[in-house]
């Protein structure tokens, strides 16, 4: 398959990330996370996000969103999101068959949550009818490739907790977000008031691993059993966590997202030139969106791999990933120029 | 870590699996499952256990387990198994929690259910205060390392289905059994009458992967959303199918199983061979289980690292690994007759 | 306290029942169903519904919900339905912690899906990352005091069923819905092509007892374990089963029914002529709803029991009761005139 | 239907208790709990189990001790139970499917726990892999008819805490046992550390009403929430209320327990003057088993209502209500006589 614009899952594993996979893999290591890559990468998280942070090693972004709000809510807790929120999008419903809890959705011009946006939506508390508000979860970057600023997450933080209330980060893209900040990851979490992360790896040249972090880790005493419980401890951990610890090594994992934020740009920058396609959203990650006349849509799909974000009115994503190049983007743009311009 | 016999899932990836993810690693993928690699995983499977068989990857035992259970029972239903099932000792109640449902257990003396064991609890059809019997699980090899003959599954099955249930088989160690019992795939499995397998990987050289097999894929027709909806969806899913495609690959499974089992018996025998050591268990599979005296227990905990069984009765639990060798098993023993003679 | 305007269900218990519970109070009877009460109940099911239909006692409006869809959908699956529903609005996420699945809402002017409505979120099927669309629910009468004709309900009958989806009507006020319309229970339920009704009878002069109704009672074979595994079992069945043969026999439940939706006329007719309130939906049940000055509301508030539909935009509900005669209405209008008039 | 000894939910209701639901029925009264008659409720509960506890009204013993129990164990945890324990038989796997966790049950010769029974189950505290137990629940008085006394509640009382465990009490009869024992509620309760109580008033007289007390009301401050959210609050909650402070004013609850009590004493009595009928359980408050030869069972069955307890054994069980009079233990015994003589 040559490269794809579907999703930043498409791509494989960084060849850094295989070889600390190699290296784990000498002789025998105990299960479950009692090994000295599942201990580095605690201390990894801990330097990240400060001391009282605790981080957890799942299996996918599923698990990762899934426990991080389980951790926070309970089955009569409501928890308030955008409706393009991936938890609300493209879980099959595991939020709420997997906490209980009701999704409060919000629809946003950009997949954003404000303040101004959540307040009509935090009311009914301690009425017993009502799913009482306990979580806003954002996205950071968001589904529709847009960032929050840090003022912006500080700004929900203090919303959330004025009202006793936590804020959840889905950070699948959490990497794309700090490289186009050019912030700390604590600047973007623990000191803007996040309360739980979801630290993604699988979609920025993982194989298969992601995290939960706590940014104090009183916040869930009993993570541990609710890991197992939902099915998400790994067995042989050591090798989730060598992905982890690599991909926090040396900055890898912000020097892949980095690229893939450069590849979206210089893919925006080119599309800009070309008649006759509007983008949709702000370029501030690694995600493309943009509406074309229904014909040529449907001959890019002929050539290139990408899903439309709404069928309806044509509106096309393309997502670049870690290993996208400029040749890629080149060859994407030409093609896109050619079928626009029959 | 030197060689362990705590666990099975202390051990690595074979060299051939890690192999397999690099050669995987090449260009992009569609995700979650739509790739060429699950497909050929689809196919072996069918290939195994015969054209009506159908099997899903998932990221663990746990999972595994749960969704085979929970694709098959309602949370109103009950799931018969022993006592040492490791659905009911080790899942931290997740077949309750995930499922719903109740797990009624039998106690036995070797890990083995019968149908005299099992019939008593076969009660309470259509009465609407008793969770009402729907699934038999029985592990295949034991959690005592014991085994199932084919006419032992066969019998089992029968009764199931006489009562309008369903047979469940653990298989977190199906190659051990396939390899000790000489049989084929489907002889231990679909010709004996079972409705699902959880076909396990992970403890026997891959780096993580399992799978639910099931034996008619009629008996399952939503799986695919309630694999989704319990979270054990991979995105880079071409990387287990990689590693289950490779492990059924001449007949790498079933040589790895075979060596794990062989270095048991070596253990058992060398054991019987040291006084005051009392074996508790058949050695069938790949565990040895063992009574010692309480201060040479408590010795051999400092030089070796394995599990207790059952600590009040200082009975101890050896595994052995698909890279546990006979220079392991030496040593172990060497240390074992020494500290037993001190 | 006085007639309270609040809601349907601040009445107490019709003396035609309470006479019913005490004659039904004659010596021992068998618990949980097994009692010739239920099984007459059971028989004015099919007399109203057809003979395939189906009823089952349960306690309260809650239970008739929840246990009308968990009988229809799986935790992978999504229920549409109005905004407004009660299901979504006023059981404090019972449906998604007791069924699993989510809620898909839909904003409506006046409580009413249609087809036209609904069609937009009819897809995603056989996609495994999206809740399955399995439901449509419907209120009749609505929480917002309207009615769907029976061809409005056979037009949603039918778009559910093209999808192979199923028709649901939340009917804890589907008495009020009969008296208006004028129709049979079979012709705005079976003939129309719903297949589960939760047929309330708390909210219209009985004391404790709603059910659930099938049309087909092959769509919910296991619904007596259902049930009872939802804690939704009475053991002195008897008594539920009285109070709702009695409010079967002699038309009594569409008489109580047509005295609240004629209290709400007549009050409806009297506000209508008062200056400075906006009746803001079609009146059309026992409920009234209206815009009124925000220093009004707050004085009326301070006199007479009712609650604020939507407090942001002064909009008061008002609910008749089976109880609600004319001098309450006269004497309420009499408060709100001068009220109005200061 | 004659008299029964199947269960004492065959008797019907006590004229007290429906003449207080008459009496209720005046008006129009704020629903679901704020009202008068639930006030006073409460009121009385804190007079009988001291005043940090709250109780709450639930609809039968089902939602009284799943809704106890969910309130204090998370889907991780274990309840330890004897086998014969109410939640494990008779609730369709209730706890499991709404509470998520792991019953642990313990066979007993008499249906009481002991410290020496419980404690080889309390292990594996802080084993990620094991159901964290939580909860010891114990029935008072048994299902098997025998009583605790204060001074066992203590021990096991004070061996759960000692774990960081709590104990629930499930007193459906707690009125028998409170009858029995000759104390006041709080001695058997509050005072004896037992942390949550299943009150029943079903089975004693009451038509529909059960409750959920607290000792302390801080262990459960979201149980509002979690009693709606399970579908167990009542909207005509007036009429739970006033059922039970009827119950419970002038010592009626134990007046009628007393009786059943006493039927019982009375029913053994007669009972070990008829040879060849072996009494299994000590007759402590009002239940009565015994062996019987299988023909003499069988025609029993053909003219008197009851149920087997364990038919393998022709064990039957005869349950004493609050109706039953001494003219029903006579004519029970005369025709219980005359088939054991032919």
């Amino acid at each position: 398959m040559a490269k794809s614009f579907g999703s930043d899952n498409h791509s494989g594993i960084h060849p850094r990330i295989l070889k600390a996979l190699a290296e784990a893999n000498s002789g025998h290591s105990a299960a479950y996370g009692d090994d000295p890559y599942t201990a580095r990468f605690e201390q990894m998280i801990k330097h990240l996000f400060g001391n009282k942070a605790k981080g957890f090693l799942v299996m996918n972004g599923t698990g990762a969103n899934i426990l991080s709000l389980k951790a926070l809510a309970a089955p009569y807790n409501s928890i308030i999101c955008p409706t393009t929120a991936h938890i609300n999008v493209d879980e099959c419903a595991a939020p709420e068959s997997n906490i209980g809890c009701k999704l409060v959705t919000i629809v946003t011009p950009d997949g954003k949550l404000t303040p101004e946006l959540v307040k009509p939506y935090l009311y009914g508390f301690g009425f017993q009818h009502h799913a009482q508000p306990k979580v806003i979860s954002i996205s950071e970057s968001t589904e529709l490739g847009t960032l929050y600023t840090i003022n912006e997450v500080k700004a929900l933080a203090e919303l959330a907790h004025s009202y006793g209330m936590l804020l959840h980060m889905d950070g699948a893209r959490f990497a794309n977000a700090v490289a186009a900040l050019g912030c700390t990851p604590a600047e973007l979490t623990t000191e803007a008031g996040v309360d739980v992360l979801s630290f993604g790896g699988t979609k920025n040249g993982l194989m298969l691993a992601d995290a939960v972090v706590f940014m104090n880790e009183q916040l869930a005493p009993n993570f541990m059993y609710q890991r197992k419980n939902a099915m998400q401890l790994a067995s042989k951990m050591r090798f989730l966590a060598a992905q982890f610890t690599e991909y926090l090594t040396d900055n890898l994992w912000i020097e892949l997202a980095e690229n893939s934020n450069r590849m979206a740009r210089l893919l925006a920058s080119k599309i800009a030139a070309i008649p006759n396609i509007e983008m949709t959203q702000s370029v501030e990650s690694n995600a493309v969106f943009a509406i074309l006349p229904e014909d040529k849509l449907k001959k890019l799909h002929e050539q290139y791999t990408f899903y439309d974000w709404d069928e309806a009115r044509c509106e096309a994503r393309w997502m670049c990933s870690w290993d996208t190049n400029e040749q890629d983007v080149e060859e994407f743009c030409c093609g896109l120029n050619r079928i626009m311009s029959e």
